[in-house]
C-alpha cells in the first residue's frame, strides 16, 4: 500500500518535472525559438523569430479511420533534446557542401484513452523550424489508416500571401497575391487551361506557401521528405488565420495506409526578415531529408538538353504520327531528331529529348484510357536503333520520354520493359509525364498511392542507372537528396504554358523560387528566343511574357541540374551571340549567393560553377522596369574576371519590344559594383570568367 | 422538294417494313423462341419454351456516365437473322467436340435523341437464348463510361430459386433455396466466415441463378464471355418478379470504361423442362465464348495434384514460417514437400501444390497491405532449387502458389519476375489467390478492373506456358474456351470451408453444378477421407458434411481438369482401397451424360475418359438417403466392363457414420441397370473399365 502511494507520488513528481521543464528548442543563432505546451492534454507548439511570434500555440493530432479513433489528448512520457551539427556533400546542387546544424526536441507521447504511442520530433535551424510525427512500434497499433492529420499553423495576422489553389491533382496554376482573408481557391484565373484538377475547398492553398507579414517578416510553410504519405494542403481559417493541414485522400477518402513504425513528412516553417534568406533556406528542407540511398552515384550527371518539344507546343509539328492535320509533320521522325542531335553536338549540349516517338499519342489525351502507351513501340518513321547509334557517334544522349497519360497501373506494368529498352538504346535519362486523371481511378496525383509510385520510379530507375525528370508529379520536398537520380521535376506552371495558353505573367518567375523551388529543382524549360507565337501562325496571340534576356537569366535564377535550351535550333542559330550564354552557363554549382529578392517583384542570384572559378549571375524583374546596384564582392579577391553581360536593350519591354538585347563585355573584380537596368518583364544574365592577361589588356574595365 | 417527299415516304415505308417484320429467332428444335418488340421506342425481348412464356417482354438499355446520357429509346435501323452450325473441339473438357447450332438475330439501333448507335445481338440455341450489346465504331461515341446496363429479365412468377447474395467481392456463400419473393441478401447465414465482402442490396443475387417454376420448368440465368466489363448481379423486383441487371462498380461508382467498338458479355437464359438438360447446357455458354486465343496448346495438360494445403487448413501446420504458435510446424519445409512429392510419384499424381513457401505470410491477412508478397523469396526452410530438382527426378511438377492478398497492383508489378522464377524452377501451373480487400483500394473482385486483371494473368501466363487455377476470382463465364490455360478456379464456397467453418451442408454439391459450374471448372478440392477435424485437435467441431464415398463421387460430378486429392498422404495411405478411385479417375473426357438430377437434391453423371473406353460414374445426394435405378445404356454396346463400385456402407450416414464404405466389383454391360443406394449425405463412385477375358471369368456379373 505504501509502495503504491510512493509510486503515485513519484509519478506526480515526474509529471510535474516534465510539465515544468521547458519543452523548448532554439536555433544555433538563437533567433528561432520553438516551445511546446499542453492545453487540456493537447500538445501545442509555437515558434518565434528574434523574439516575435511567428506561429502562435498550434495544436497537433490525428484522426484514424482504422482503427477508428481520435488522437488528440496525450500524456507526455518523455522529452529529450539534443544538438546536431554535420556537414554533407550533395551529389549535385547549388552548394558543394551543406551544413545541418539544429537542435532537436523529441516528445514521446501516449494518447490518453486508447494508449496509442506517438512521438513528435521538432528541429530548429537558423532558417526556421520543422516537426514530424512518428508512430513507434507498439502492440496497440500495427496496420492503421490515417483519416486526417491535424497539424495547425496559427499565424499572427492576415499576412500577404503568394498562393495557388489547394488541389489533389495539379499545381500548374499562376500565382495569386492576396491577404490570407482574400484567398478564394474556387474560381481561379486560367484554371480551365489545366486538364486534370480536383478542387476541394475555397479556403485551401498548396505549399510551399510564401507569406509576408505587415512587419516585413517572410514566412514559408512547406514539407520535407514526403514519402509513403499524401501531400499536405493547407485550409485557412479566416477568423483566426490558422492554417489546418488537409491531406490528399485516396479513392475512398482515406488519407494514408501505414504500418507502425511509421513517420510522417516534416512540416517546415522557414522564417526570416530578409527575403533572400528564404531562398537560401531550401537547404533546411534538404537537411530534413534522408541521405542518398545510392552508394554509387558516379553515373549521375547534371546536363543540358534540347528537344523535339517546343516545336510540338507551338504547333509546328505533332506528337501524333496518325495526326488529323497531316499538313503538320510528325515531329519525332528520324531526320528531324538527327537535326537536333547535330545541333546538340555542335554546341556542347548533352542530350536530345524526343517526345512523340512512340505509339499511343493518336488516342491518349483526356480519355482516361488504361492501355495507352507501351513505351517501347516507335512510330513507323522513328528508327530507334539508327538514332541511338547516330547519337552515340556524335557523343550525344537521347533522352527518353515516358508520357503515362496518368495511367499509372499501365506504366507500372511496363516499367521494367521500358527501362531495359532505354539501356539497350544507350539512354540514361527519362522524362516521365502524368497528364490526365490518374488510373487507378479515384487516386490523385498527390495522394499516398502516387507518392509511393514516384518513389518506386526513382528506386527502379536507379537500379538501371537512369536519371529522372518527372512532369505532372507532386510538388517536390527535397527527396532529390535521398534519390540523387531525381534530377528535376515540373510540378508547377512551366514555360510551356506561354506557347498555348494565357501564359505566365512576368511576375511568375519571381515567385516560383519562393514557392515551388523550395522543394527542389524545376524543369522550367527556359531559353525561348522567339517570344511571340505568331511567327509560327499569324493568327496566334500566345506569347512568352518576358524579354529575351530574362529567358537567359532564368538559367541562373531557376535552379535545375537539368536545363533545357527549349527553343528551336533555327531560333538559336539566328541569335548565336545570345545563345552563347546558354552554352556557357553551368548546371552544377559550388556556391550560390542570393543577392537581392522580393517575392513577386524581383530576384538576383549569383552562382559559382562547379569545379571552376567562373560565376554566373541572373537578375529578373516582374512587369516593372527596375535598376539595381550590385556589388561583386562574392568574386574571388585579387582576380580579374571577364564579365559578359546579356542585358535588355534600352528600349526593351516584355510586351512591346521583348527581343531587343545587348551584350557588353567588361573586366571586373570583387570590388566592382554593377549597375543593372532591367526592362519591364526583363532580366540580365552575366557570365564571369577569370580573365587572361590578353583579355585584361583588350577588354575595357567596368566603370559606373 | 419532290425528292425530299419521296425520301420521307421511303423512310416511312422502310420503318413500317421493319416494324411489321417479325423480329424473331428460334432454336434449331423450335422449342425456344425469342422475339423483340418496341414499346414506345424501347426494345423489349421475350422468350418462350415449348410455347410457354419464360421471359416476358423485358426492356434493354443503358445509362452512360460519360458522356452523360440515357440510351433507352431507339429507332430500328436494320434487322438481320442468320443460322450458324459448326462443331469445334475443346483443348480439354467434358466433351471431345461441341456443336454450336443457333439462329442469330441482329438489330441495329439508333438512339432517338443523341443518335448513338447500338446493336443488340440475340442467339437462340436448343438450350436457351442469349443476347449481348455492341457499341459499333461511330463518330458520336468513342471513349465512354457505362453508368448502368439496363437488362431486364421479367419472369412469369414467384419461382423457386437457388441463390447466393449479390456481392461485389465474394461468392463463397452457402446457397439459399427460397422463392424469389423470399430472397433477403442482407442477413445471410455464415456470412461472417467470409473476410472480404461487399453487400449492396437485400434484393440482389448473383448469377448463375438457378430457378424452378411451379410448372416444373428449370431456368438458369448467367453470362458468357465476361471480358473487359464488370460482372452482373441481378436485383429482384418483388412486385413483378423482374430481375434487373446491376453491374459491379469501380471505386467511383462507374461501371465500365469502354472504347467503341465494344461488346458486352452475353446474357444467357438456359431453359428446359428437364433438370439434367441444364447441366449439359453449359456448352451453350462455351459456344458464346471466343475460340482459343492460343495456337499452340500442346503444353496444356489436365492434371491431378496433392499439396501442402489441407494440413494448413486443419491446423496441423502453418503457412507462416515466423508463426506465433511454434508448436505447429511450418508446412512448406523442404522435407515435408519431399514427402508429398514421394507420395505423388508413388501414385501417379501429376503435381504437388505448395502453399506458404514464400515470405509475406507473417503479415498478410486482413491488413490491406500493398507490398505483401514478392513471389520469389522462399522462407529459410524451403529450398526451391533442391525441390525443383527433386520433383523433376521423380517426374512430378511442383505447383506454384501466388497468394496476392488481393494486392493486385503489387502482383502486377511482380508478375513477370514471378513467372520467370517458375520457369527457372520447372513449374508450369500456378494457383493464384485474391484473399482480402482489393488494391487498388475501392476496386472490387468482380469489377471491370479486376476482370481485366484476371484476363491479363491468363494472357501473360499463356506467354510463359503456364496453366492457371485462380482462387477468389470472379465467377467464370466460359472464358476457358478462349484461354485453355485457364484450367480451373474457385469462385464459390469450396471444400476448405469444412475444415474451419460451419462448412458446406450436404446439399451444397448438388447445387453447385447448376449454379457456379455453369460457367466453368471448379477447383473444389474433393477427396477428404478424414471427415471430422477432431482427429487433429479433439476440441474441434468442424467436419466435412458428406460421407467418404460422396467425396469420391465429386471427382465425377464436380467437373475440373485440375483435381486435387486434397487430404493428407497418411489419410490416403490408411485407406488405399478407396484411394484407388482417385488414382483411376480421369480428369479429361470424351463424353458426359447427365443421368439424373434435381438441384438441391441429387445428381448423377457418367463420363467417358478421354481417349480410352473407360467410364466413370458419380452419384451424390443431399441430406436425404436415396436409391436410384440407373441403366448403363451409355456404355459401348457388346462390351463387358468391370464396374468397381465405391458406395456408402449400409449403415453409413454423413453425420453419424460418414466413413463407412464398401467396394464391390461386378461385370456389367450396356444392358445392365444398376440399383444404387446412397446414404444420407452420401454418394457412389463407379469406374467402368473394359473387362479382360480373365476378369469376365473371375468376377461375378451384376444382378439386381
Amino acid at each position: 500500500m505504501i509502495m503504491k502511494h510512493i509510486s503515485f507520488l513519484w509519478l506526480i513528481l515526474v509529471s510535474f518535472q516534465l510539465c515544468a521543464q521547458s519543452l523548448t528548442a532554439s536555433s544555433p543563432d538563437r533567433n528561432v525559438k520553438l516551445s511546446v505546451s499542453f492545453e487540456k492534454n493537447m500538445p501545442a507548439y509555437n515558434i518565434s523569430y528574434k523574439g516575435k511570434p511567428v506561429i502562435l500555440p498550434s495544436l497537433l493530432g490525428f484522426a484514424l479511420n482504422e482503427p477508428k479513433m481520435e488522437l488528440r489528448e496525450f500524456e507526455l512520457l518523455k522529452a529529450d533534446s539534443s544538438w546536431h551539427d554535420e556537414t554533407w556533400k550533395p551529389v549535385w546542387g547549388e552548394y558543394s557542401s551543406i551544413r545541418d546544424h539544429h537542435q532537436e526536441l523529441r516528445l514521446q507521447l501516449k494518447e490518453i484513452k486508447q494508449g496509442i504511442l506517438l512521438n513528435i520530433v521538432f528541429r530548429v535551424f537558423n532558417e526556421g523550424a520543422a516537426f514530424r510525427f512518428e508512430f513507434p512500434q507498439q502492440d496497440k497499433l500495427n496496420h492503421f489508416v490515417i483519416g486526417e492529420e491535424h497539424s495547425q499553423f496559427r499565424l499572427t495576422g492576415n499576412h500577404k500571401t503568394f498562393w495557388i489553389p489547394g488541389d489533389y491533382d495539379t499545381n500548374e496554376f499562376t500565382y495569386y497575391t492576396t491577404s490570407l482573408s482574400e484567398v478564394d481557391a474556387s474560381g481561379g484565373k486560367n484554371v480551365q487551361e489545366i486538364h486534370a484538377k480536383t478542387f476541394f475547398d475555397k479556403n485551401a492553398v498548396q505549399t510551399p506557401l510564401m507569406m509576408k507579414t505587415a512587419e516585413g517578416l517572410y514566412i514559408n510553410i512547406h514539407e520535407a521528405a514526403l514519402s509513403n504519405y499524401p501531400a499536405m494542403n493547407l485550409v485557412i481559417n479566416k477568423q483566426d488565420f490558422t492554417l489546418n493541414s488537409h491531406l490528399v485522400p485516396d479513392a475512398l477518402g482515406n488519407k494514408a495506409y501505414l504500418i507502425a513504425p511509421a513517420k510522417t513528412p516534416w512540416r517546415t516553417i522557414i522564417v526570416s526578415d530578409k527575403a533572400t534568406d528564404i531562398i537560401a533556406a531550401n537547404r533546411m528542407i534538404l537537411n530534413l531529408n534522408e541521405p542518398s540511398k545510392l552508394e554509387n552515384t558516379s553515373w549521375i550527371k547534371p546536363q543540358k538538353m534540347v528537344g523535339v518539344w517546343w516545336e510540338l507546343h507551338v504547333g509546328k509539328s505533332s506528337w501524333d504520327y496518325y495526326r488529323e492535320k497531316p499538313t503538320v509533320p510528325h515531329g519525332a521522325n528520324t531526320a528531324n531528331v538527327k537535326r537536333y542531335i547535330d545541333f546538340a553536338a555542335a554546341h556542347g549540349i548533352d542530350g536530345v529529348l524526343v517526345e512523340g516517338w512512340n505509339t499511343g499519342w493518336e488516342d491518349w489525351f483526356g480519355k482516361w484510357k488504361e492501355d495507352v502507351f507501351d513505351f517501347v513501340t516507335p512510330y513507323p518513321d522513328y528508327d530507334a536503333k539508327e538514332l541511338s547509334a547516330y547519337a552515340a557517334s556524335k557523343g550525344v544522349k537521347i533522352i527518353m520520354h515516358h508520357e503515362t497519360s496518368a495511367s499509372v497501373t499501365n506504366y507500372e506494368r511496363w516499367m521494367d520493359t521500358a527501362y531495359r529498352f532505354m539501356k539497350q538504346h544507350n539512354m540514361n535519362t527519362v522524362k516521365t509525364g502524368y497528364v490526365g486523371r490518374i488510373i487507378p481511378r479515384g487516386e490523385h496525383h498527390d495522394g499516398q498511392w502516387m507518392i509511393r509510385h514516384y518513389e518506386r520510379v526513382l528506386n527502379k530507375t536507379a537500379g538501371y542507372g537512369i536519371m529522372v525528370d518527372a512532369h505532372e508529379p507532386v510538388r517536390p520536398t527535397g527527396m532529390h537528396r535521398t534519390w540523387p537520380n531525381f534530377l528535376a521535376c515540373e510540378a508547377a506552371r512551366g514555360n510551356e504554358f506561354n506557347a498555348w495558353s494565357s501564359g505566365n505573367p512576368p511576375e511568375h518567375e519571381t515567385i516560383l523560387p519562393f514557392t515551388r523551388l523550395m522543394g527542389g529543382p524545376m524543369d522550367y524549360t527556359p531559353g525561348i528566343f522567339e517570344i511571340k507565337m505568331n511567327v509560327y501562325d499569324s493568327s496566334k496571340k500566345e506569347r512568352v511574357h518576358t524579354t529575351l534576356t530574362k529567358q537567359l537569366a532564368l538559367y541562373v535564377t531557376m535552379y535545375s541540374p537539368l536545363q533545357m535550351a527549349a527553343d528551336l535550333p533555327e531560333n538559336y542559330e539566328a541569335r548565336m551571340d545570345a545563345f552563347q550564354f546558354i552554352k556557357d552557363v553551368a548546371v552544377d554549382w559550388d556556391d550560390t549567393k542570393v543577392l537581392q529578392a522580393e517575392p513577386g517583384d524581383y530576384l538576383m542570384l549569383a552562382r559559382k560553377a562547379k569545379g571552376t572559378s567562373s560565376w554566373f549571375l541572373g537578375a529578373i524583374t516582374d512587369e516593372e522596369a527596375r535598376s539595381f546596384r550590385q556589388s561583386l564582392s562574392f568574386l574571388e579577391p585579387n582576380t580579374k574576371y571577364v564579365a559578359k553581360i546579356y542585358r535588355d536593350a534600352a528600349n526593351a519591354h516584355w510586351e512591346k519590344n521583348p527581343m531587343a538585347y545587348q551584350i557588353d563585355t567588361f573586366i571586373v573584380d570583387n570590388k566592382t559594383t554593377l549597375q543593372l537596368q532591367l526592362a519591364a518583364g526583363g532580366g540580365t544574365a552575366i557570365s564571369f570568367t577569370p580573365a587572361s592577361a590578353e583579355e585584361i589588356k583588350k577588354i575595357k574595365k567596368y566603370r559606373k
